[in-house]
């Protein structure tokens, strides 16, 4: 069963597998240069509804429904679900899963939820709590913007920091791997952040509010684990976009950590920065869950990947707060996802 | 270690136990019945800050501090610390625990966060993930109305069935017990649930819109472990308060469980109905959390409790999806806490 080392990482003794996966996304993301991998690409942003918000909630029922197909099971092989989004409230996952009748847990940590969601399920499923957990999280564009900053429709300008919110949902299905099948995808370890703030107050500026969370947790599992950073062929951020890789990358060089080979981000990887105009990157929760439930966990399939870190970042920002001249907290939660 | 029997209960096999608690409310909570029971009764609602949103971050800070200080323990000494409230974003705990840099792990379950964060810290310390956890949530008034309805300055008149905010903050160490000390307060098993949506859509009835969650977890966990519910000598709701009391009541009843015996409810507990002018009784994260963690978890101490469950019960309300004319979602999850 699953145990701490260090400070904040958990190793998995009974290498709990990705058993499936799925991937919903909309129009722009489908535009771009990941859109092959993507399983759902729904062309209208408002998924045939009437609201943004409910709109989110149709993309996680569609990223659900495709999830369970595809793995040919039903809501009550799942025991338990874990979900959050960047809703208020959540209002994205609970309005999104409320007739699924799975026992819920709900998580927030805004744009880490993907990771903080699939290392609750890896834990529960390598502890022997559960055979199968799901994990989902989601954002909308649309819905973020206006709950965040400004309705879209305001038309305001955006800086150069500035981060693209994805419409997206990502999804997964972690399962005991009892004979510990060759090449599954499988649940090596998990590292949990701490909250760090290093006082940037720029609403428009998530990637340097995250840098510093990111750099923490992933120094944090490096000093826990002991292991060389070039054994994994991709040391992947969740969404700190353009501007907050370059802060992480030289973060970790102060510290002695260089990754610059091995590192990419899914607020990068996801548009094309200058044919999209989406300035420093992608962002919300959907990025790093999208670009994890498609590209980089069918390259996984593929063995085009072998051995990886996803470290989703979030920035803990609160609009009052940010009202009230406080600074932005960010989180970031790492996963070691294997296939050898 | 933990172990999953029928939907959704899991037992413990460890007997992680209570270490210490502590609850930090404000003057109205301290002028109610159960005054003497908590840690510290701040009678400045603003706790010396210019914000309510500030205020209680600094009670969440006061809670720990306290909570820490009554165990002899340090920040270190806590592997994962398990938080959650009802600011959008969760930003009472979120600024209220950043300076601590202990692994962190955000939740989002409204007013059920004290049963769902103290059955994340049992988990993880009965799978022995964790020697010791940290489970906090809080809820502040002035807080929640400005956000969830009219700013208190409005002077907006109360519903019968409305219930009001508590401003107070309960915390938990949940530790190992590897002697399965004798009277130590122990966590038995957690009952997780399932989001319940009846289609109630007056946001000054929560009780209403609760209730079926907290129906559904209790014949859940009954229908998992079948046990005679007489066995307890409490079966503590959240925070339904008068009305949702009633109706959950009289839901089991239909199922043919009677629980009316046993069963009472923070939500009035907290404050003198018809004195305090509080209409359906008390509600808030804070408002089972800071009477779990004063009255309840000290009779327990002095042994006039012995055998209890608390559900902790949220409406997953979202104020954009209730102008948008969607019900209410609720939940509730069970903890059996015993001395024995």
């Amino acid at each position: 069963m699953a145990k701490k080392v260090g400070r904040n990482t958990i190793l998995m003794e009974n290498n709990p597998m990705i058993l499936s996966f799925a991937s919903v996304v909309s129009k722009k993301e489908g535009d771009g240069p990941l859109s092959k991998y993507f399983d759902i690409i729904n062309e209208d942003p408002l998924f045939d509804q009437d609201t943004w918000e409910k709109a989110e909630n149709i993309m996680q029922q569609q990223c659900i429904n495709y999830l369970l197909n595809k793995a040919s099971l039903s809501t009550e092989d799942i025991d338990f679900l874990f979900a959050g989004d960047l809703q208020n409230q959540c209002a994205g996952s609970h309005y999104g899963v409320r007739n699924y009748k799975i026992p819920f847990l709900g998580l927030y940590g805004a744009c880490s939820t993907m990771a903080e969601s699939l290392s609750m399920a890896s834990i529960f499923v390598d502890s022997k709590i559960a055979k199968k957990c799901l994990a989902i999280t989601s954002s909308h564009f649309g819905a973020s913007e206006k709950q965040f900053r400004f309705p879209c429709q305001y038309g305001g300008q955006r800086t150069p920091t500035a981060q693209w919110n994805v419409t997206g949902c990502g999804s997964i299905i972690v399962a005991e791997n009892p004979d510990n099948k060759k090449n599954a995808l499988t649940i090596k370890a998990v590292t949990i952040g701490t909250i760090e703030d290093w006082g940037i107050t720029d609403v428009n500026n998530m990637g340097a509010a995250m840098a510093p969370a990111a750099a923490n947790t992933i120094l944090s599992h490096f000093e826990n684990i002991k292991e060389d950073p070039n054994k994994y062929d991709l040391i992947l951020t969740g969404d700190l976009g353009y501007i907050g890789s370059e802060i992480l990358l030289d973060l970790l060089s102060k510290e002695g950590l260089d990754i610059s080979q091995n590192h990419n981000d899914c607020g990068q990887l996801i548009f094309d920065r200058i044919a999209q105009d989406v300035h420093s990157g992608g962002s919300g929760c959907g990025c790093s869950a999208s670009v994890l439930c498609s590209y980089i966990l069918k390259s996984m399939q593929k063995k085009e990947l072998r051995n990886i870190l996803f470290i989703a970042t979030g920035a803990l920002m609160n609009p009052v707060a940010n009202k009230q001249n406080r600074s932005i907290p960010g989180i970031a939660h790492l996963v070691h996802i294997s296939n050898y």
